[in-house]
């Protein structure tokens, strides 16, 4: 299948807080996701990861640097490197995430 | 760096009617490209490819497989999937497009 009308298609509830839309290749894999307002996850994962803000506001850290990222914001995070965010504003933050290689949880 | 504020950011232009803003990590890169009306291209190459429109329309052709594209769209190309497409729109096109590996041109 080469062609997803994303947004026609309803989000997935990944877990509490997190919902996503999910188009995954053999090497790279970019989800739309919705996070709530408050939601907060500090992890890392084997994965790279970049990522742009459609919508709302989040603080992230990436090791020991924390910016606050709003629309149109981007930023880069390496394979295993810790990393903290927590959603800033009232409404949900609509982020376009990329991983590579794709994240086996995200192929729903 | 790990942060990049794209919409604060100048596209650079990568050649005739094609303007491109790009995060490249080791394994994926991310591009916000700008592709002036009328704009039209045919080619493949060795990187996985999986993309976003975020205004304007295109026609795409992966295979032989053709659709119209507009805001909300997504498509996966494998690697080195022939692929074609077009602006359709009287509007410039603005797609977010993810690469893997990264497209060394890119690199600007």
């Amino acid at each position: 299948m080469h062609f997803f009308y994303l947004k026609d298609t309803q989000y997935k509830l990944k877990r509490k807080g997190v919902w996503v839309k999910a188009i995954s290749g053999e090497r790279c894999q970019m989800l739309q996701i919705r996070l709530d307002p408050g939601f907060e996850s500090d992890h890392c994962h084997p994965e790279e990861q970049i990522g742009l803000v459609l919508a709302g506001t989040i603080s992230l850290t990436v090791y020991d640097e924390t910016e606050s990222c709003g629309k149109g914001d981007a930023y880069y995070i390496p394979a295993n490197a810790r990393h903290s965010f927590k959603v800033l504003s009232d409404e949900p933050a609509e982020i376009l995430d990329v991983f590579s290689p794709p994240k086996e949880e995200n192929r729903l």
